[in-house]
């Protein structure tokens, strides 16, 4: 087990680039080999993920660093989309707001953008 | 005392619906012997809990399967509101932050939709 | 060590009044003998540590009572801010987000106003 584990939560999609700089951030401060990383996207945060969204290169960059990236499929539902529309390294979990309370519950660090 | 206990942290009036939904999916998800869910509003996040207000059934569903609702005294006086005005359910507490930190230093999980 | 630690996160300059409310609130409630308390600042949200700002007066008289202040040195850099135009109380951070992650590693309450 790493020294830090942290989980991000981000639901407005217009804090995308934020908080995908702070992970990058947090990632260079405390050393891939110290911390797990992982961003939980619901609600129009989902859109982040978006094989054709401008934030592609960057989510693929972070999640070569180990990130992981996941997608609530209760979101997707209500936004009408497909999981064919999201960038294949996107794990679709039940509900993001579950993800976020086990993981925290497994001694996560919890930050919102 | 439950697997899970996620506190809730409710202060823009604008993501009431998305936080009622969030903690409607996480009930669903996990089950409702599983995990206990407070739903903690502050500042403008009051209004949700509004006798006269659009959430009020929502709110009700969720209270009959568990969901505790909490209201900030604070905030209550600084909107210059009466109790009067909320759902007799929702509980008020000296101080919507207070409540939050105490959940979190007895181990719940924060989310903030 | 106090029976209560609580991190704030800071990150919008809009919710930086209600912040100070809210860290305000906890400390009267709680008490300054039971609770230690950090605001972390990053994003737009360090705009509230300006000497010149117009939360100078509040910051000063919540440091006062203990209260740590801490500023995001990627953001002061990404915001092309110096140093010196910030209060003096203010402590500079490799990344708040860091910050955040360390101090709930160690136990302490989130809460982003």
């Amino acid at each position: 087990m790493k020294r830090y584990r942290a989980v991000f939560h981000l639901t407005e999609i217009e804090r995308a680039n934020l908080a995908l700089n702070n992970v990058n951030n947090l990632l260079a401060e405390l050393g891939e080999d110290q911390v797990d990383i992982e961003l939980v996207t619901n609600s129009e945060g989902i859109k982040a993920l978006l094989k054709a969204g401008p934030y592609r290169d960057k989510v693929g960059d972070l999640a070569a660093k180990g990130v992981r990236f996941v997608l609530c499929s209760k979101s997707l539902r209500a936004l009408k989309m497909k999981e064919e529309e999201f960038i294949t390294i996107a794990e679709v979990v039940p509900s993001g707001t579950g993800e976020l309370v086990k993981r925290q519950t497994e001694g996560w660090a919890y930050v919102r953008p």
